[in-house]
């Protein structure tokens, strides 16, 4: 027998997690691409810059700068850590906009992607459902705008499926009608492992790329196509089967290695499955469940209530960072 | 006292209603409007053509021609004749974009009006959701469409409280993009009688007007504006308190005379209100009715059921009509 | 023409409604019903108290205990107003449970009456949807449930068209089972006036009566019929086209006569519709309705909205007057 | 390092894959189970008779009657295959009924077990609002009822973390008052295996245990429990993250040796993961994922439309089994 070792690339859309697959298990610092980690209350931000082609290169990312929350407790249902993850949200969009040189009076398009009769992909229409939009009064009635809050639209363009329209086409249109100065892309993604699904959030400003997300974009949101800015906001809600099982066997490689079996018995359990790269492995499980129409694309069976909890958090955060009058402390009253 | 008599219009978004109201319980036929009906099976069909200026003045209506289907049983919920109503629907429709020169073969941009998180407002939306969209592929694989489709595309842009963006301008942009040859849209509509909610549906080639349909638009989708034939579909879901007074007033000066009392004692019941006209009547009943905020619009109880069931009527005819390939008769399972 | 003149009751499921159309417009007062107003931050708070037969003759209702509050501005979607309303409800329900004698630590079982698939029948379910669950402790690990808390259960048992049960039915078997201390059942209203319509809360001690609520309940949910207390919490969320109608004449009467028509210039205006009692009015209008099909029970067009408010209210209210450890300041944390 | 291999018992509420587990790869006959199978149109019918207590001991499963339907096409969302297969499950569903004896006029309660917030979970709720509910005219006009229907209640009566109450508890306080003859109770399943979410419906006379089911009931619905027959209906909707695993593990062990590799070659890719029993390698991966936390159960992405089909095929088939005046060729007309 002879394996057929195609290399597929592991799919992810989080760039962090780009980053660790090329750092591989040693953690290795990759040239051009620098990295900020600050952790308080339970949730862990990264800053990555993807500063040259260098570092572009070893991650297979764009040139940019991307901000990644962990709250690995955010799946519990706590109330209390949600409120604190949206008031970090708002911090770090903030300040991400700042870094990038938004103006504090640039008007925004927020942009839903996704679908939302599926609901692990209706993240992007969520959040378009609570945010707070008030371009309509600087249309109607500019001099009664009170100070403190900044010009916002929002549209959720639905799905290719759905509306026979990409979506990218649906947004340029509207950009070409109402000059918005920046767009914010909300989107639901694709993860590599399980764990990270509804405790992650990614704030990237290189736009959203076609293929990613989980609706697989056939035309990308980016600021060569779009001529203006556009900040992408994801969290993973899906994952393949192929990619859980992939990602439980290197859990139990480096399970059994902690527990104290030498390399050699390890391999006696895993066989192979504990040698071979991640890559490979990856592949011998597609190569057994493609063929079948088995390497479905999964969700938590909770999904309903955790796409609810994360966009609240995600246009909470939102509402508080593009209104200076909106208090972080209060951002839930504006929402659902 | 003296009564401010304003003349108030009648609001109404149907034709049909304002020739009869232009007409009087005379029914004078009106020099400028022709007219023509048919009913078969409790479905009553009338085509009207506004034919030239005199017309139009006369009923308050462009020039255009305009059909409405009245079924009064379609509330009762029988699942035959709703059927029937989509039939007939379907073959009017046909029709109609026959007579007025729409190729069989042009491009549609089905927009969906409305909000859907307001129930008697979201029959635009349902539609959009259960229309046969096949632009995607026009698009993709153009040699692989089967005969007997058309390219059909939809979009529901939402509201201006939801999005700061006009529908007309969202519509406008998507146009621009994708070219299509001609817009149908729908959208709920205020009747100024309870028993037309949900038991009439509207074809015109007029387009929507600034100020029509439940939602207040403030700008129009109508050829001038959008360079391309709009058809508009309208269903009354709504109606004002205030005219529903003015209706029953009404009601109750006929079933008086009917019931065989005199002029002059119908007169003792109802006083100056039987006496007076129409819009003298809807006077007074505003005039008590909007210092108080009382003049509330209403819809049936039962709205919840009367949407899905209209909004499927008429999802199911268009995708008859637009694609020769659907057959009239088993409309029902392309709808959910 | 002879008027035929029944005397149909005028459908109110209010107290406060009942004694202020026994009262007449002069207000008189009423034997054996007692009457305390508080009004304050635009929330008015009558307590009434049917004290003997005579009242309860004098006003149609049962014996017993009466609160209504009475909020008009509750309609413009003030989130502040709504919190406002959810204390006092909360304040005005737990003094109303210690008025009746139900004492702190007895357990509850709220039940949801109505249709969800039906808006505005929907109130109860959606109480219950939000309301704090707690018994499921009580059973499993009595010992570690937190002081500060009540057993508390709930059901929304469906409506007789749905599950082919009485609501009644499904409550007392429940209740056999589980054995709880006190019904609290919430239900939708149809109210006399359009303006009460989801400005209204009224809490009662007499229980569900048959024909009462929306849905025409055939068996009641009583003391007599349960063998432990009922409290009943409703909001009027319909009313009847007839007494809309009804409604805006005696609006009308009332208009004129204060704008300075003397009442002979009002009988000229409204003719005998001024003159006759309400009774006889409506009896007017039901004539020229019914027998059209068109005495349609209608509700606000925005009800998707009003009625979640409104549950969420009373939901807060409720749970911060049923558990001593949920503090009325900070109800809505508990609910969605 | 020593393996800590406890034996948990691979979870699943399917008779067929408890048989088929037993069995082992060779298919060896258990003596106590017959088994009768018959496939047509891509449906496969399976039907199990667990005859004494060797056969029950040997699959773990009490001695009754189970009929499977596997339709693996059933994701693909053809329309024309799900009227097929509720014709299928009408009629094997009518025979199962005759064969253990179930009166053709005998009065029915469906129970829609699960929660209806949660997608995967919702298919017993969905299914009684999609079935065909009599009782109420039996109640209510007995000799108006016509021929052709049979008594019919349904509920669904939530879980306990929404009500406080077991469901079980609101079942037999209905059953107290109602008086059914049968019970048919609906429960969405975990399965063994990702590739029979959605595509396999299970019919068993043993009623639903403790602890089967997505909720994990606490009680059980039960004849012994009940005091009348009780019918099960199941559709997995979701696994566990370990089973995805190590079904996969399964297959790639299936696969290789298939590939013509032998028994030595799999064991060098795979190691002991080969040669372990299905138990101890579900045990391994269970020591991996459970202590992080990371057993996640998951459904497929499209769950929300995979339910609401399947919910149709299931009440469209139950409403023509259980009213012989319902057409199985046009059963889709009495659901939504």
């Amino acid at each position: 027998m002879e394996l057929d070792l195609q290399l597929y690339s592991v799919r992810t859309d989080l760039a962090l997690e780009a980053k660790e697959m090329a750092q591989g298990p040693q953690k290795t610092p990759i040239p051009g691409v620098n990295e900020e980690v600050e952790e308080a209350d339970g949730i862990k931000v990264t800053r990555l810059a993807v500063a040259n082609d260098a570092g572009s290169q070893a991650i297979g990312r764009a040139i940019g700068n991307y901000v990644t929350l962990e709250v690995p407790a955010l799946r519990g249902g706590d109330t209390g850590l949600q409120q604190k993850v949206s008031v970090v949200f708002a911090r770090e969009f903030e300040h991400f906009m700042d870094r990038i040189g938004i103006d504090r009076n640039s008007s925004v398009l927020i942009v839903g992607l996704g679908n939302w009769n599926v609901t692990p992909d209706s993240l992007g229409p969520l959040v378009v459902e609570n945010s707070l939009i008030t371009r309509q009064f600087y249309e109607l009635v500019p001099d009664q705008v009170s100070p403190g809050y900044r010009n916002v639209s929002a549209i959720a363009p639905g799905v290719l499926g759905l509306t026979g329209i990409e979506s990218s086409e649906v947004v340029q249109g509207i950009i070409d009608r109402t000059k918005p100065d920046v767009i914010i892309a909300i989107d639901a993604l694709a993860s590599r492992s399980l764990e990270r699904i509804n405790t992650t959030i990614q704030i990237a400003d290189i736009g959203i790329h076609p293929g990613s997300g989980i609706g697989n974009k056939r035309r990308g949101l980016t600021k060569e196509i779009l001529g203006i800015p556009c900040i992408a906001i994801g969290v993973p809600t899906v994952c393949y089967a192929s990619t859980i099982v992939n990602n439980v066997l290197e859990m139990m490689s480096r399970h059994f290695g902690q527990a104290g079996a030498g390399a050699t018995q390890t391999k006696e359990i895993m066989g192979m499955l504990d040698d071979i790269s991640e890559h490979e492995r990856l592949s011998l499980v597609k190569e057994v469940l493609e063929p079948l129409g088995h390497d479905l694309i999964v969700t938590p069976k909770e999904i309903d209530e955790f796409i609810e909890e994360i966009a609240n958090i995600v246009a909470s955060g939102l509402n508080a960072a593009l209104h200076e009058a909106v208090d972080p402390g209060n951002v839930g009253a504006y929402t659902h």
